[in-house]
């Protein structure tokens, strides 16, 4: 066990040093500075081996990921990540893994000046649990609830790709081989729309990540907002890859039901368009409208301007019909 | 997968409900109103089953122990805990199981008024993350680094006890049938001096929380503060259960080197010993004196006022001689 006290010095040379942080890594707790008229937005999200990424995923790619969820979380709520904790299990120690494995975590880091304020390294199955903290201006973040009826329902970047690498991965799709790497790469380095969560706090009405699925993440932001939506489906954003990979309706199903996106999906009055779509073009990034929220407490799709009916026993089960 | 997100309910019904909480469980991240004049310490520590408790540990002994030692780590900066984010990695879902591991989160927490603000539940072998937050006006936190030669050295409550209890679930050790519940009850509902830590940050020059054992934890002021240290061993506070069940010198050792004491270890200057023990005796917590601060950068012990050697070649191997 001493053993892995000593790896602690791979998490403790890191470039990013906030003058926030009084205390980092070393003592029981890390110490952080006040923050006037500041909200932290605190949030934590684990990934098993086998479970949330294949167990054959780079060491750089779990490290990547590991940061990417949770940072994309504090994107959705509109918020700049600040600090992370990182609690990580392993099964033994191995230098070049750690090295990787801490080079996929710092680049992100170093990206979003984001500094490793502590952590806890144990013995085990592999998992990593990483707690990230972020600031926003006070009472100017996200949430899932502030959808209304006739909002405008956008998505930023393409979703499904990430969806199509898992169905690579476990031999049910055929990829052609240009596509594998750069679909490989949607999946194990998603990119967390930090500075598009912070362009959409003036603008959006409700905000989340798509990391169960675009159907299931709308449908927490219906059920926070008490609201229901319509989703234009060839309006859906797909890369050219899922097109030419699958036939039009699986890469819908797809896009509908794969996650692990981490794009954002949010919503946006009529007089607030404008303005976001500006706001957005700024920071470089691509959104696209896929709908409307309106007051039917359910979610509809509609595709050539005729509904499509998805199943009535709930938005899990579409895939099934 | 699906049926781990409706466990999230046993973690919805709490009845701590902090106002400087804006937005607790259910969204992307918690939200925290900003906190004027205070520092905010951070702690994040991971439990394994397996590995730091037995397989065989009761589920309200391991909700209890994985607040309980991050807690721990707040008060030995003599900060107020405040909010976790609880990250709970099962294998399957046993409601009895989770029943009885809330309550033993939840019985710390409302004792201490923290709000548990989020958190992950995942599928995988078992094991739980917390990440604890607390407040504590700005600059008044204690650390491991302001040891200073002359300052004593003290410690809260008695040392030794829970790596008893590990002894006996080992099989190392017989013992008496009373004492049994007691001493298990010390390895399993661990008290975090967290009101001790916030009578000591008027008065300690250093602290830490004594989890590896009470050399290498006092090692580690050693270290950060660049001194070095006596421990007078006959002072160390032994309970009498640990008396009557092993030798002077085998309990000397135990508590030497057990850990899993969560009790506070100190330093304190001559000129603060006086208010920090009323202020200690207010809180009702026993404190002694075990030693006292030097330049040497290293540690020696004494019994009967003459030296006892420890290993040359360090704390861990001290047991080893």
């Amino acid at each position: 066990m001493k053993e892995f006290e000593l790896i602690k010095h791979f998490f403790t040379e890191q470039n990013v040093k906030r003058k926030d942080v009084l205390q980092g890594i070393g003592d029981d707790c890390a110490v952080i500075a006040s923050t006037e008229n500041q909200n932290i937005v605190v949030t934590t999200d684990t990934l098993v081996a086998g479970v949330h990424f294949p167990l054959e995923t780079s060491a750089r790619a779990i490290g990547h990921k590991a940061v990417a969820v949770n940072l994309s979380d504090i994107a959705a709520m509109g918020a700049k990540p600040s600090w992370i904790s990182l609690a990580i299990t392993l099964p033994d120690i191995d230098n070049a893994w750690l090295t990787e494995f801490c080079a996929g975590v710092f680049e992100l880091c170093e990206y979003y000046n984001v500094e490793l304020i502590g952590g806890d390294t144990t013995q085990g199955p592999l998992s990593i649990t990483i707690t990230a903290q972020g600031l926003i201006p006070e009472g100017k973040y996200l949430s899932r609830s502030g959808a209304k009826a006739g909002d405008w329902l956008y998505v930023t970047g393409e979703i499904g790709d990430a969806a199509l690498a898992l169905q690579h991965i476990n031999n049910e799709v055929t990829l052609e081989q240009d596509f594998i790497e750069p679909i490989q790469n949607k999946l194990d380095y998603p990119k967390p729309r930090v500075l598009a969560g912070q362009a959409l706090r003036e603008y959006a009405s409700a905000a989340i990540d798509i990391s169960d699925g675009l159907l299931a993440d709308l449908g927490h932001i219906c059920q926070a907002s008490n609201v229901g939506a319509n989703i234009v489906l060839d309006a859906i954003p797909l890369s050219q890859i899922l097109r030419d990979s699958l036939f039009f309706d699986d890469a819908i199903k797809l896009a509908l039901n794969g996650g692990d996106d981490y794009e954002l999906l949010f919503t946006i009055s009529e007089d607030n368009k404008v303005g976001m779509e500006t706001a957005l073009t700024n920071v470089g990034i691509q959104c696209t409208c896929i709908g409307q929220i309106n007051a039917t407490q359910t979610i509809s799709t509609t595709l050539n301007n005729k509904p499509v009916p998805i199943s009535s026993s709930g938005f899990e089960h579409f895939s099934e019909k």
